[in-house]
């Protein structure tokens, strides 16, 4: 049986912003192994390969649903390289052409994401519920529109 | 027998800027598979595993022997991300405290080097052997340093 919530470092996702489940990751707005690694070397040769096998499809689909053309995948690993959230995470963006002035531009959005991802996983454990319910409302629509 | 040279898309990669090399993957300066793929989502899930596996291993050794203490990982999936070279291929940066004033500006310095790779590429079209030169003595760094 699904868990209520899932473990992303120190923090608890509900089960209503998953939208994607195996034995060894799970995928909300971000995609993320199960295991509580904080560094991409923490993970084994199996959890590497299972992430990134699903990252492909999750990928696959999130280009598909946004009608993009291309795909920025991207690891912070390890806070020097801007991660907050200590759990191995893929951020992966749909993109279109002209989406950004400067291609690049993009970056500084993720950091900002990565950013926001900590404070609203510090306002979840508050139980802020509107939050929650945003959340939710994506992953429904990814679940009932990817085929992963 | 290892090849003289190994295709990277319409390019043709020298073997002495190559460090590793296994059934379905080679790097040099960055790692890419072996295979002719343009976009993550034409790799099979062996092919992607492989990657990201290997990719684990290079970062992890890449980050010791630039005695950095994160990572950043980047794949432009496509034009409109970024890509210049039409072949699947991982940027691994060894991040430190303080590597750059914003932490994005580095993301514009992959785009550059994107592009200079592409420029690099056809410069060693033309047998340039300066550009070839430098990238094989990196290469040898690595060949020699790494236990992959």
């Amino acid at each position: 049986m699904a868990p209520e919530y899932y473990d992303f470092g120190p923090y608890k996702i509900h089960h209503s912003s998953v939208f994607y489940t195996n034995d060894l990751c799970f995928a909300f707005v971000n995609l993320r192994p199960a295991v509580p690694a904080k560094r991409v070397a923490d993970l084994t040769a199996e959890e590497i390969a299972d992430l990134w096998m699903i990252a492909q499809k999750v990928g696959r689909q999130l280009e598909s649903y946004h009608k993009a053309s291309s795909l920025t995948f991207c690891i912070q690993d390890g806070p020097q390289a801007g991660q907050t959230v200590p759990h191995v995470h893929i951020h992966i963006l749909p993109r279109r052409n002209g989406d950004y002035e400067n291609n690049d531009d993009i970056y500084e959005d993720i950091n900002e994401k990565e950013k926001e991802l900590k404070e609203k996983l510090e306002v979840d454990k508050e139980r802020k519920e509107r939050s929650l319910e945003e959340m939710a409302l994506e992953a429904d629509e990814y679940r009932k529109t990817f085929i992963i």
